[in-house]
């Protein structure tokens, strides 16, 4: 992780005198009197903790140490969100879960309902469907851009265009994608915007007027020679047609990649000379995918990537200090990760994260699929015995910063364990767990990628509960025009219907669509 | 659980509406021209998560579902504190860790400095002492309580009153909160005050003119008839000079017991008088000692009884409404607690909660005790085999409604393992973990209470991580006179310069001691 490119601090102390001046300037005449370039950034399964725990790791990676709070507080190693002005926190339990889906709070943040599990953008009978802020702000004449480090037809930027009652039926998405008119998207490509899956969703986007901009050095010229209507999916799609992880940007295959900060700066660049403004929906996806799998140092990875993207925003926005608002806030929490673990109690290890190179993914696709098809034939029938393997303990070694020796008995087990029913199946008997354990211990995840986490994240003083989604209440930040409206304590919801008012829409949230 | 005091719903959305308005009006002529009556809620070891759990719980008591979102957004069903009109977060660690102590949390709040894990109102040099707000609020004439649900020489309370270099000193703390002439303290004992342990801080009290006032009749006519300098420890001090958690308060024990919102009502009565004003400051503190051992019903319990506590606040600033501060906060989380588990992924489950009737603590040291007494000697040398052992999976059934057959098979594999380890100390060879396993499920708890809460509790969609603090940032509420300087997202030291500000202390935080 060492050369993975770090945030660098956009701005100081200066918003928050500029919040306070704002507010009480006469606003611009135009038709949306309101916020005229409105910023919202998504990071998906992002809480406190997984802020807390980003900042700790900068605090380390910076040079400085997360058992000082001089360091800890210094602004240099803070997250552009937190020195944001404005605070609050929002409920994210949808109609039917205590833990919600990303398609259901993707619903409640574009159009103020609560949904099912799975529904984007409509009603819990899956009957009616309602139009998102993005699609209001797009009727008023700002111009609109959806940006994610997922695929485009993902839930969460799919609630900024599409109504759909699975958020499966992605090919559906993909149709709405390129009938919506919208002027920007990029990040993640089109998972089934294909012929194969019906409808030729790229050839129906090319007949709409969109074009297709990829590679590094294309995306980027969009910042000196800005385009109207282009599809911007990133040159390496890692993984159901995401963008990489932001810690596997240090691999070859990224050779041609855009950050998500540099792929929000392109859409700035599109949409800013569009006389009624803008709205822009950014998603930080694989926060949640690496959470998901308990993989913390690619979580803390794609929150910096998005919180360079934030400030690619605040830059706007010191520009435009009269107009534009800016939200952040996260989805829901994703993996109940906790920032410190029974093994370690009070003693924080960020620098244990340090040496980590890649993500789960990688490592998956990679290292590991080669070392099994090298050692798999030779364990079939005697334990696998990993503490001799020396290739698989140097590959510990050199791609996460683990040291089998530094452990203590129980983590060697569970490696141990996790190595038998990796490489066998657990044919081997190393692994004599019953099948709720292992349920437990590995989730769907390969049994050894999920336990080198586990015991990498437990060692630098960071836990797991969960391969799901929790239920915790998450932050949100606001600077800006109408930024107030994010203050305190409220429901998910209600982040659609203020954002609406400070666009100043006329309307009442939900509006059915036509 | 079924009859636990659950809290009212004081009020409705008539304080956002007040708060507004409060904010222009002018401000009585007196001294301190800020605010009037100041409260300090400090739910020790209480973040997001807990209160979260809590919400969903009474929501699941109360009748409701807490996976039906109207049902989790019912007024009733929500705590006081989440219905402040003003919300922000603070960042917790201290000095020296990222997850701090509640020394130096406590001296964070109540001086605004940074210091070191175990230090109370002192730099980390440990030589030069600060003085609380609540001392400076003493100084400009204001009357002061220290109420807690632990004992009143633990950090917390002694923050307020104390200056000392380890949080251990309690005597040395007892003999100041003896000579501090505050005008009320109540919750817990002092745990170090008698003669035994040094100086007799009991003594010292009365000839300092202190009345010593316990038992809830006299204590609850403190309400109609107000004292001045009064100590009132609750009768029932269940461990280390505590008041007993709130789930124990059903137990013969509690009979002559006030609640934490009770004694929260006799310290305003007991206050309000004095024409400054008054500063108080309530600390939940054992929802932190239940968190420490994983014990979910507990921690909630006792959450409810803060709640509770912060609720007679609110019923007071609504007959005060010009006059008035609220702060709620907690000073860091415990436990590690998550809403959500491997186990349970996106389906809550906290109806799996509302038939535990004990606490740990109470289990521990009443139905766990007598069954040891009687089991222990029949499993020197065989395997305990928990499963045909019919009183002890009547226990389990009677105090925490968990039934061994519903159980996977690694939640009976620990139940078993843990049961071993409790009655014989591992000797008859059920439990074969190494040392580092069972310090990983156990920490420093009876294996067999501890491993009966985490199983109930992960069942009932609730995960732990740690036995200690941990370092998230944790959410503050706060209502009425300069609320709004609790907005935003902040350092744990800001609320005691905040809190300063708005008691309008005409200094600089922090204030040496003389």
């Amino acid at each position: 992780m060492k050369s993975m490119i770090v945030k660098s601090a956009v701005f100081g102390c200066t918003l928050a005198a500029l919040f306070s001046a704002n507010q009480t300037e006469a606003r611009p005449t135009r038709a949306n009197s309101g916020a005229k370039y409105v910023f919202f950034f998504l990071g998906d399964g992002m809480s406190a903790t997984q802020i807390q725990a980003t900042e700790a790791w900068l605090t380390t990676a910076n040079g400085g140490s997360a058992r000082n709070a001089e360091d800890l507080l210094n602004p240099g190693n803070r997250l552009n969100m937190t020195k944001l002005p404005i605070a609050g926190m929002q409920t994210t339990f949808d109609a039917g879960a205590l833990m919600t889906d990303s398609a259901s709070s993707a619903t409640a943040f574009s159009c103020g309902i609560k949904t099912l599990s799975g529904v984007i953008n409509m009603d819990t009978t899956k009957t009616t469907g309602y139009k998102s802020i993005a699609q209001l702000a797009h009727e008023m004449g700002m111009s609109v851009g959806v940006l994610s480090s997922v695929s485009l037809d993902h839930a969460t930027p799919a609630a900024y265009y599409a109504s759909v009652p699975s958020r499966g039926a992605m090919n559906d998405i993909c149709i709405q994608l390129a009938n919506s008119g919208y002027e920007f998207f990029g990040g993640g490509s089109m998972a089934k915007g294909g012929a194969g899956f019906g409808t030729d969703a790229w050839a129906l986007a090319a007949t709409n007027g969109y074009s297709v901009v990829s590679g590094r050095t294309a995306i980027l010229d969009l910042i000196n020679n800005p385009q109207s209507k282009v599809i911007c999916p990133n040159a390496w799609l890692q993984d159901s047609s995401a963008m990489p992880y932001h810690v596997d940007f240090n691999a070859p295959e990224a050779s041609n990649n855009v950050t998500l900060a540099e792929m929000t700066e392109a859409a700035i660049a599109c949409l800013e000379s569009d006389k009624d403004g803008f709205f822009i929906m950014v998603e930080g996806g694989k926060i949640d995918w690496a959470c998901h799998a308990n993989d913390a140092m690619a979580a803390i990875g794609d929150m910096i990537d998005f919180d360079n993207a934030v400030g690619e925003a605040i830059a706007f926005y010191l520009a435009h200090p009269n107009d534009t608002l800016i939200v952040v806030t996260g989805d829901h929490e994703t993996g109940g990760l906790t920032i410190g673990h029974a093994t370690t109690g009070y003693s924080e290890n960020y620098a244990g994260l340090t040496n980590q190179t890649c993500s789960f993914t990688y490592f998956g696709a990679n290292q590991w699929t080669a070392h099994k098809a090298a050692y798999a034939d030779s364990y079939t029938d005697t334990p696998t015995n990993l503490v001799s393997n020396a290739d698989m303990l140097n590959l510990m070694e050199e791609c996460f910063g683990l040291v089998y020796a530094d452990l203590n008995d129980y983590q060697k087990e569970k490696l141990e364990d996790a190595y038998d029913k990796s490489i066998t199946g657990g044919r081997s008997g190393t692994n004599n767990n019953s099948a709720a354990e292992n349920s437990y211990l590995y989730g769907s995840y390969e049994p050894i990628v999920v336990t080198i986490t586990h015991i990498l994240n437990e060692r630098a003083s960071i836990g797991w509960t969960s391969y799901s989604h929790t239920g915790v209440p998450v932050p949100v930040f606001a600077a800006g025009f109408d930024a107030y409206r994010f203050a305190g304590f409220y429901d998910n919801t209600d982040i659609a219907k203020q954002i609406a008012a400070a666009m100043r829409y006329k309307g009442t949230l939900p509006v059915e669509r036509d």
